[in-house]
């Protein structure tokens, strides 16, 4: 935990907070806190500075807080992820916040199992749990939207275009493309598919819709190491 | 498993392989293979190719294997890397393999947890399981060879300056220092520090052999993302 960050409900008034559970835990046993000491905090989808512990047992915390400073900006980036397995799907979304996605548009594709929809990973509060993980490991405030489409064919008729807005647009897809491009300074929406790839089908609607394929070269990646590899190279 | 790896004691013939264990229950219970089918198969450090079918039992598969393709090529790249923790350890080998790392060597740090180097995922047989795992993922075959350095002082000051060898060598270090160059076309020895970062003293005894620093940027990233975002990046 690079960051502690902050609830609302954890304010008691705007300088000081009180803190139980896994925040307490943590601090207690991991970063082995002590009464007196400074650490980095932050207030979700708020500001960022220093919180003061001025009391410390095992029921609560009491720090005081000084929030100053803004979060590091986000990446010009909507993600459209075909949904992934479950397991891969928490840390890809604890990737997602590390890196600085500011909004994740979940997909179906065929070659999305159907009972990766049924995960309990997709209820709001545990999307919200593992991105909290990313944004306190990364040192950021601000939440990333998750949005579920689970009906590929009218979302990237009806939706996509207006998404892309005429900007870049790219669905990364192993064949004979273009190399990715690297360091672009611009926004763009990025289409990433399922282990296994895009169907055809999917690639000539996405494409369609105003996408641009491009390749990563001949290697198979599994999609949590595509995705940090994609962000990395882009931007 | 995008790639059937096989041993050399697979081997009954120079064209004939026999597969028992999970390499038969792979192809059996996720690939549904049948007699007949063909697969993509590749001897471990050796071509890659086709594979048929011929028999297939609960006990064994054979296979006629044909292999006349060359593996993808590695990175020009050695790979200094703070001893991880276990459980991200793991995870990283089947990275590297996947990313096409030739060469990683594992160094001690202050902030590496003495434990670590206790991990049973350093026996060399768990080892080279899951560097095969990533090679299955990319359709590669070469393994990589991995060393372990435990003391840090004498091999950075004895060795390291050997294996750089006057060519580009990157530290990835947060602070106030040049960006991480992208898409290089040169030989590189990069070292990749552990959660927490390596401390200043470290640091200045990795610029005395040779190398420089270079930063991802504000966000703090865990060392299994660093890992793939600085590889896509470079590369």
């Amino acid at each position: 935990m690079n960051l502690l960050l902050l609830e609302d409900s954890d304010f008691i008034d705007p300088q000081h907070v009180r803190l139980t559970g896994r925040r307490l835990t943590h601090m207690q046993d991991i970063q082995h806190v002590s009464s007196g000491d400074s650490l980095r905090v932050g207030r979700i989808n708020g500001l960022m500075g220093q919180g003061q512990v001025l009391e410390l047992d095992r029921d609560h915390a009491l720090l005081a807080v000084e929030l100053n400073e803004t979060p590091p900006a986000k990446l010009p980036l909507t993600l459209l992820l075909a949904m992934p397995r479950p397991k891969m799907f928490r840390r890809i979304l604890q990737h997602c916040a590390t890196l600085g996605v500011p909004e994740i548009i979940l997909l179906n594709s065929v070659r999305v199992e159907k009972s990766f929809w049924q995960t309990p990973f997709l209820q709001p509060e545990v999307i919200r749990e593992n991105l909290l993980l990313g944004l306190e490991q990364a040192r950021d405030t601000v939440l990333p939207t998750v949005r579920i489409e689970k009906r590929f064919k009218p979302f990237v008729e009806d939706q996509l275009p207006a998404i892309i807005n005429d900007q870049l647009a790219l669905v990364a897809h192993p064949g004979d493309y273009p190399a990715c491009p690297r360091g672009i300074d611009q926004p763009l929406t990025l289409a990433i598919g399922p282990e296994g790839g895009w169907i055809p089908y999917e690639v000539d609607k996405l494409i369609e819709a105003g996408m641009q394929p491009v390749q990563l070269g001949e290697r198979i990646l599994r999609v949590e190491t595509a995705v940090t590899a994609l962000l990395a190279r882009l931007f």
